[in-house]
């Protein structure tokens, strides 16, 4: 079982593996939004890629979040803060849901085998379902309008260092491998290791560092969101 | 003076920066072969995209480089390994250049403000310069067909850490903090921490141990070749 890791959706072309299970990451915020909404009892997401299509499912009466360059967007119920989705009120709803990157790599990677959504909040139940599925494994990170990021390829490293060095996967690639050691040094304090990081101060601008802090605790949410067709549902 | 390091020649259109000093960099082997080749007396270098245009130049009486996937291009003279370079054959001359990836790197960066070439082997020589030209720094990293590789990462980050931490240079770009903490780790020993990344194993196979070793030891070849028009020329 071979591991890849994509660090910007423009590249995901270069490593579609039909035969890999795609884990699709925004750790600040859009996976973690999506997977602290599965925990609070939401039925099924759809993840679009346009505002122009979350509108027409507003306009049809669901649900919808619509999140871009970090603020939730006019008119719109909920953005991509977790915190928006712990609620009785998304209990057993649809909810549509586009952002600036994470919904763009959910679309970008449709087409492959398999497609799981991965946080920090959900990081022990993300291994134990690769270890079940042994498949290759393709880590898609979202980025940040197509350049990399560090949250989400240190998610990515988390992973890989257990599925290597405890479950016998392996990679021949580079970013797995500049993954694997950028999460080794940064593990002992994500928050810490993260303070210069692009994203992490533009929502600290922004006010979100409860949000942050949140997003980098991991296994708060052990549930498995898992694209099937135009849904994600609960996998688990 | 703002540090950002491109990890994908596909990127760098999300990165230009007219003003920006744009550094070429693909370690194993295309900068280091032409970096190699103006220490030893070249007098200019034509880096072309396709092996066509290789094959023009050769027809008009150039002597001419062609390396694809790591091995010389039938019929050519020289391909990019750095030792291909050391002799007196090559001195004075114009050389056509071809690679995989470095010279594809420097043809999508032509328009930059200023381009040149980085590699181990110029690094003092480098750094010295972009201190002096007090300009934004674009780091382009040739990688591996689009793809991300360590080895050209590393030197972005060997370069990006004096530039910050000595010489008031600054960065709010992730893949620029990514490429100095690798850097960090990797800096006692690269040949070690590079043993397993792809390239390396590519070239491994290829029985290139010599090059690799060569192209890792910084400093041998204290010159800075310049992109002047179509022509790579020596800027110091």
């Amino acid at each position: 079982m071979n591991i890849e890791v994509c660090f910007s959706p423009q590249s995901y072309p270069l490593f579609h593996n039909p035969n890999a299970v795609v884990v699709v990451i925004d750790v600040l915020r859009a996976t973690s939004a999506i997977t602290t909404a599965f925990f609070n009892g939401v039925a099924k997401m759809i993840p679009v890629a346009t505002v122009e299509e979350a509108i027409t499912y507003k306009e049809n009466g669901f649900l919808v979040a619509a999140e871009r360059d970090a603020e939730i967007v006019a008119g719109f119920d909920l953005g991509n803060s977790p915190f928006g989705y712990m609620n009785t009120k998304v209990k057993g709803k649809t909810i549509a849901i586009t952002t600036t990157n994470g919904t763009q790599a959910i679309t970008a990677a449709k087409n492959a085998h398999k497609v799981i959504v991965g946080s920090f909040l959900n990081l022990d139940t993300v291994i134990e379902f690769l270890k079940k599925e042994q498949k290759d494994v393709l880590f898609l990170c979202a980025g940040w309008k197509n350049k990399f990021n560090l949250e989400d390829s240190l998610f990515a490293g988390a992973v890989a260092e257990a599925l290597i060095y405890k479950f016998g996967f392996n990679t021949i690639c580079d970013s797995t491998i500049a993954s694997i050691e950028l999460y080794k040094q940064a593990k002992h304090n994500l928050y810490d290791f993260l303070s210069n990081s692009s994203h992490r101060n533009r929502l600290a601008r922004l006010d979100l560092e409860r949000d942050i802090r949140y997003c980098l605790t991991p296994n708060q949410c052990p549930v498995l969101p898992v694209l099937e067709g135009k849904f994600l549902v609960k996998g688990n």
